[in-house]
């Protein structure tokens, strides 16, 4: 059985969840603490020297990191990862757009304003994050436009990376308001019949 | 026939020209001026809101953006892209570590220093730069220690991924010299008869 080390508070973590949720994978989950200092610890470097979650462990005890190469490896051969060339490529276009051009602003504001308090040394920090997650989120907006998800025309990983930071964007400071196409795509991530909150 | 949009120059343009002369792919090569503003252009961004280069055109117009989702795409079906879903995925894991881990501060520092010389308003950044660039220097050395290359045991897109930007590193103020395991990786990923050099 797979077991993930990860808070599922997490965006990146949570993606693991939410996936093997709607793909009905059976894991255990260990839960990491990253503010007492659990990542950085000699046992966790050991499966991470990058020492950062989400970690998953196979049952033969090889591990993965980096949320969105986990969610590839678990997705493939479902219908939530495209076989075609293209699309698949598309998938990875969107989760590496994730990874350098959202995550970096949307999730880095989150975690100043919610984890650590938006303390008075970070404001400027915070502040300078604003403008770059606003980007990301309009080349989003124009995508979700004129198609219902990401990647081709059904839910796939793509769609479960972007979902992540992206749901929970206000606690960031970011207003989803005046994307409405965002909306309307949160909306139907949602509906799957697994789907599974990050509050839960 | 492809086009590549690019500047050879930048690391993750130079992943796609190292992977097509492996891979003895035709392409026409596009020459992009970033300092010049032309990624900023209403043409430009039609191809990639993000407003980033590389990109990709493909024989019929379909646009792809993203370096490694490029890398992915092109190498799907060659001896540099493996086939087992395990070993794809630990590519991935790299590629994503080259992009969150790796590119923002080896890449980042070499820019302020080579392409905008410097400037002092910009030293601050660039110094503090300098111990992200390491600590994923040392990831990477702890791999290439124990093992010729990152995924597997054969040269893959992940080795040309990771090799764009830490071959060139020095232009971004970091010694490759005490990581020997590296120094001897970038001579083995270089070996390769089709190899061309960043500044041919």
């Amino acid at each position: 059985m797979y077991k993930v080390y990860g808070d599922i508070q997490s965006g990146n973590c949570y993606k693991i969840k939410l996936l093997m949720s709607y793909l009905e994978i059976e894991h255990e989950w260990l839960h990491v603490d990253i503010l007492a200092g659990e990542t950085q610890r000699d046992e966790f470097k050991k499966m991470n020297p990058n020492a950062r979650i989400p970690v998953l462990v196979l049952g033969d005890g090889r591990t993965l990191t980096e949320s969105n190469a986990i969610l590839n490896f678990l997705a493939d051969g479902s219908n939530l990862l495209p076989t075609d060339r293209f699309l698949r490529a598309q998938v990875l276009q969107w989760q590496f757009f994730e990874q350098y051009s959202h995550e970096p602003y949307i999730a880095t504001a989150r975690y100043i304003n919610k984890y650590l308090g938006l303390p008075e040394e970070r404001r400027a920090e915070y502040e300078g994050k604003q403008a770059g997650g606003h980007k990301a989120l309009s080349v989003m907006e124009q995508r979700l436009g004129k198609a219902d998800f990401l990647a081709g025309d059904a839910l796939s990983i793509a769609d479960i990376s972007l979902y992540a930071y992206t749901h929970v964007a206000h606690e960031g400071g970011f207003d989803l308001g005046p994307y409405t196409a965002i909306g309307n795509w949160i909306e139907r991530v949602e509906q799957h019949s697994n789907y599974f909150a990050m509050n839960d």
